[in-house]
């Protein structure tokens, strides 16, 4: 197996959307195929953050197509994406991994969809395989990430978009917080339960926009709640603010789309205060290094005591979903209606009773998702 | 003052260094030009690590061109940097620093070297008054970060070097670790010291490339030369394994040149074991959100009781020498001889007795610095 070409693109992801700490208006993300000689692999780099296909043409890609490719192939005479990880690591200095963490991610998931094909196997599959998967369910646990702020209206919206969500078969639902006052913010809690009944299918999400003082007056409030969980209830990268915060509010935290590499799951498992028993890991695949890389930190994890049952990768794609079902994880997000093409899973995969059946499609499957597949077929062809 | 346009190239580095951790081969950092209707502002990225104009062109750029002048200007009519920064983080995720701080950095070490000149004024003399420097001193210390691996004839070359650097004026050098073994790297101390003498002017660099176990061993070992400092032992971010090296090796460490933002150095202090009465801080302002970011740093060590006179500003440049004497900081690096044209300081300024004078030109002072300066004339003309 030999890769021929990588090719990649800047999409815009219009999006109109704002949560507590930013809106999407410019947001663009990186389409990618890896041409190979046995099939070609696609990915994207999620949502949230910004096309880097400067990085992927000056570096990553040359390092890629320059190396031997008998160098890159594992036992099974396919590409392993680890060696193509560590071959693209080639002159890079240590540190500074938010820097080139997604461009190579979003490459390593591509392989991943060429490795799959060429098995002709969906790429759960693959990955159950080659990770060890003790607990392989024939369906997988989604909840929907939405209760954006709405400029006008904000209360009816919310309703409205619960309500829709139940209707289309999800059970679970995250909203967002810290983005008007705490009085507020409970008002859209309380109309969102209203719908939604019982409040460990609600969970909230402050974004990393709140500082420590604010945090802390939020949980006083929403403890007795007793939400699913509280995500990103301070800095990204503030593991004392977290760990007090884990050390006086009872229900479960979550925390880690913007961890983009071993280091810094290692560190939030260390200083972060993160209960093994409640809290919530929720790195992005394609954001930190790829696949490989995210099966590492579920390993730390466990090592440490901790549970995959308890991992929820983000994201809202078809990359997620292949993880979450190939490693057996807790569950995986969806975002239905937003982030244009680039949200939700194969046209045919609609959740019945909070459950997604798993597609039996090689690869991850983008082909069945078809606005998305028109502009990745642009890319290939 | 107005922001008429902003300019920036890729330039190779065209070094054929190597440490412990990776070669320089193919690196590139960008130049960049603010051109305002006061002065033109210059600055780079540093080195060691990639051309960043990419996001500079997508994000940073228009962002600064697209606000209302007025909004960016600080009380005395200049533009104030900080707020350009405000500006350039509009729409930016949480996290994920390393992405941006360089690109940030770079356009805002640039807008400080505008600022200067538009107030006529050296930049070491703007920032003092800025930022409070309770003892300029008329000479900064520097010593030379050198002694790179060489393929053949390593010992005799190295030797060779520190006769170089004494000759030319330095007192003090740091000399590269862990690329070898401990007995060949000790060989190399030995060699180095045969020829400076004193063990507290020579330090040594890991680069991040070694495990605990193998920096445990170092340390041991080095622990008896009571050198100046052992930089980076161990992972950027592995804050635990450096307080671990911190608890048993009694002379100085330092780290910080791939620390990017606030939070990183907040845990290096929290949970680094960083110890306040000897470690040095080492962070790279233009690679790090800029020099005002790179002060509250400073003064984030000061408020939990460390010193600015441990605070070694990574880049050897006229960039981190105005922010050594402004700042008031222990000292600065050159690399003389390395990285081209993007090493070391004006054309007139040369170390005596391991001391560099102020010079007296406005801004940073690269219109001094002729080959350099011929880039970025190019890049505005």
């Amino acid at each position: 197996m030999k890769i021929l070409q990588i090719r990649e693109r800047a999409v815009p992801v219009r999006s109109s959307l704002r949560n507590a700490a930013f809106d999407f208006g410019e947001m663009t993300t990186s389409i990618v195929a890896v041409i190979t000689d046995r099939a070609t692999g696609y990915a994207f780099n999620s949502t949230g953050r910004y096309a880097c296909g400067a990085s992927m043409r000056d570096r990553f890609i040359p390092r890629l197509l320059s190396a031997d490719p008998e160098t890159l192939l594992g036992d099974d005479g396919l590409i392993d994406p680890a060696k193509a990880v560590a071959r693209m690591m080639t002159r890079e200095k240590p540190g500074g991994d938010a820097e080139r963490s997604v461009p190579i991610g979003t490459i390593e998931t591509a392989i991943w969809d060429a490795v799959a094909k060429a098995k002709g196997q969906p790429l759960w599959r693959v990955l159950a395989d080659r990770y060890g998967n003790p607990q392989m369910a024939d369906k997988v646990p989604c909840y929907v990430g939405g209760g954006w702020y709405q400029p006008e209206n904000d209360l009816a919206l919310l309703q409205d978009e619960v309500r829709r969500h139940l209707d289309a078969g999800y059970t679970a639902l995250k909203i967002k917080t810290g983005g008007l006052s705490l009085d507020a913010d409970c008002r859209r809690l309380d109309a969102t339960l209203a719908i939604l009944g019982d409040a460990q299918n609600l969970a909230v999400d402050a974004n990393a926009a709140m500082d420590l003082d604010r945090a802390r007056a939020w949980a006083a409030r929403l403890a007795p709640y007793n939400l699913r969980w509280f995500e990103e209830p301070v800095g990204v990268h503030a593991y004392g603010d977290f760990a007090e915060l884990a050390a006086s509010y009872s229900p479960a935290l979550a925390t880690g789309e913007n961890l983009f590499c071993l280091a810094d799951v290692d560190n939030l498992l260390r200083f972060g205060g993160f209960r093994l028993d409640r809290d919530v890991l929720q790195v992005d695949p394609p954001q930190a290094y790829g696949i490989d890389s995210f099966a590492k930190m579920v390993g730390l994890l466990e090592t440490r005591g901790g549970s995959r049952r308890r991992v929820y990768p983000h994201g809202g794609n078809m990359m997620s979903f292949a993880v979450t079902a190939g490693l057996g994880l807790g569950g995986c997000e969806a975002y239905p209606g937003v982030f244009g093409a680039f949200a939700g899973y194969a046209d045919d995969m609609h959740p019945e009773n909070g459950l997604l059946s798993l597609p039996d499609a090689p690869g991850i499957g983008f082909e069945r998702q078809k606005e998305l597949f028109a502009l990745m077929q642009e890319l290939s062809a």
